[in-house]
């Protein structure tokens, strides 16, 4: 294997085509959206990222089967005449830091390859307590894609997303920037404590809009709730008095 | 010394041979039942692969010689028209997140080179509890896989091995794929506290039966009552309740 | 990208440079000093540094827009006959090993590049509590330069700065010292918890005594004000005996 | 500068040289024996040795000067017809894992162009606890090696030292042994808190019997005693109740 391995499994041709990307991050926002969007759209997988900056590990499927962690890319041509999407998603990112940087680039030498015309990058921004009311922060590399996502809502406040923006997320703007293209990045609200499928309903709000799509939300509205009953039997605990480490049970629940 | 530097101390040549590798884990069972095949078939080492990648030490003999760290392969010809053995074992893994995809890598080109026609490996599961029931959880690389080793009593949970099998045991499945090689990990339920030969007799039934192959027990077993004195001393502490951290005291004891 | 990518900005003619770095570090002593004199003296940005070695992640500006970490150098060109000044400041230090010694060897290579006839490392030495009297500590590459550095109040104490300097502020020293460069280092003593623009205000004191610069201090003076505030709210918080974690509260305010 | 650059100072004719490797690690045992060897013997600085795996940083010398940190090797001609010495010391260790490997093949390589019969590694072996008696460990690459010293009242204990050596005192002996060096580990026994001259001095006993050269011990002699008032101090501290945590105010005294 090389050090990183792109596994070009189909061919395709986009028309004006935007990345979107949504790797595993806090409250796993960016991921869920992504990966909803795959499945809504019945998107075609095109790519697999195999690296070893990724994880030594393998993933077991539910089937008993397993998997190298890795990064993919899925295609999907609209049949109006909107433009087409390319989907990253993946198991992992990396675990070194100049992976980081290296699958980043292999990302932007896709985007290039297909001529995007912009990139979404998808998170989640950690506040430490439970949400109370949803909102998608924003980031981007140029100051006119700001004035644009004012527009659908996404707010932008001096003081956050404090400071930085971690991994491909992050990166993918800062090195776009470098080769010229336009990117921008939509940060759910979240606790950081748990999987959050509310928040990522806010971001593919936004996105929808931005891209002028219509996406079915059922699958995440029935997660969410899930997660909801999860978040009150929590909150029933604390009433209750019951002694509990926070890292221990309210821990990172998927 | 190169990267990785593999020093062949015998050619052998084998027939339709499997290989096993059961390296430093989880309970160390993997490397329990690689070792006691090792003494029981009297295996030959063909290989000694060092690396950069393990650990910077070396280890002391009990004459006070010192070795250092590496991994060995060993080859075991049938009698009978049985498959041939290899059987990988050794001191460490590799402590760098590259490392081991590349240690990998020069298993599966050995595997490669003597034409391997499957790879079992072999570990532990640890559940952070003693285990009541004694049972051999299982991950395939291919569905065919999982469904025969279902006939040998290895169980397949939708939720366990929770997610990843990390190191050699689960690279050498995600890995071997990529090349085509047939690949299953066997994985002994264990404590995650201690070394477990009880696990260890669980999974060389398995392998035993999967292989068609007779092996005596009584090592591990006898090295089984070992342990199962120490956990009845730990036991008694606990009923006794002598105060203890048990981190400190249950440790990891070898 | 490379591993160290270095952007030239502009071209520029120096007369007889000296290099002056204030990078990220203890009590951001060094990184206030530079941004200070970039400001007061308007200099202009001639070089970009960008590699692998910065974290993985991209700093949110106020108005919503990204950049990537990087280190920069800033050009001066004096009015009257004076040296001129290569300034060097940025957004983060190395976060691997290597990559310290590599970015060192970058900046060493501007400075012979540019023919500087000495280097002034910037930074803060942490005591672990509240500073009751200004200081500042040196250290250099060639002895005459700690007889120089005496004359201009700069303190040599024979067990400080406690045997090391970490990182672009030692290495330029050390580094420096292998290709003949001369160079020294000005440590501003400081608790080590808190932005400290007083202790900022010491080390440029020396600094333009030794380089016969004049320096308006005002904006460092305002921002030592607001931090003596924070600080009396800290001592009256402790006096009242308000319970807290130091790690929690006291924290690494900026 | 390279990965490792090997700075060669002077040129020196050795007859029939022993190397003796003391670096910073438990105890500081080995680096107190090497130090004190260099001194003792006025032995001359022929090689430096820089390496990216080194910390990166300076060190401050009393006079106010830095230095970076290396490794160095001391030559000394002996006058009878006794061996020569080649004799290891430095600032550090590598703080990578591969950089020890390459650093002790660096080692090796000098072994090796000097034509040295034999190496010694000198080091502290930690036992969590104040020593009541003084002894030195062995470990050897060769059984032969293993007789000899027991010869000079070097204790093998099956169970210790404990497993493996980290650093170069062990990959000397390991990586030594694929070369064909006969290399030897000296490890005095010591809490593991404290820098122990006293351990120090036992080690060098054991050396100078197996080189059968005669050293003054004053100099450790000295220092051991400074070091047993600091223990005393400790002592009644702990008799007197004195609420204290370990870490915090045993620590690790130099």
């Amino acid at each position: 294997m090389e050090e990183i391995e792109v596994r070009e499994l189909k061919k395709v041709k986009l028309e004006n085509p935007v990345m979107i990307e949504g790797l595993p991050g806090v409250g796993n926002v960016g991921k869920l959206v992504a990966e909803h969007l795959i499945q809504e759209l019945n998107a075609e997988k095109i790519v697999e990222i195999y690296s070893w900056h990724f994880p030594p590990q393998v993933l077991v499927n539910n089937d008993g089967t397993v998997r190298l962690c890795k990064n993919e890319v899925f295609a999907w041509k609209s049949k109006t005449k909107q433009q087409d999407l390319l989907i990253v998603s993946g198991d992992e990112q990396s675990v070194t830091n100049e992976g980081h940087y290296f699958i980043t680039e292999t990302l932007l030498d896709l985007a290039q390859k297909y001529k995007v015309s912009r990139i979404f990058t998808l998170g989640g921004y950690g506040i430490g307590q439970l949400v109370e009311k949803q909102s998608v922060l924003g980031a981007a590399n140029e100051i006119r894609l700001v004035e644009e996502m004012k527009k659908y809502g996404v707010e932008f406040r001096e003081e956050e997303p404090g400071g930085s923006i971690v991994g491909a997320s992050g990166l993918l703007l800062g090195l776009g920037r470098l080769r010229g293209i336009p990117a921008m990045c939509l940060l759910g609200l979240t606790s950081g404590y748990l999987v959050d499928p509310k928040s990522a309903q806010a971001v593919l709000k936004v996105l929808c809009q931005a891209l002028n799509l219509e996406i079915g939300m059922q699958a995440l509205k029935d997660r969410a709730e899930e997660m909801e009953k999860v978040i009150e039997r929590l909150k029933e605990m604390e009433k209750a008095q019951i002694p509990r480490h926070r890292e221990e049970e309210l821990g990172y629940i998927r």
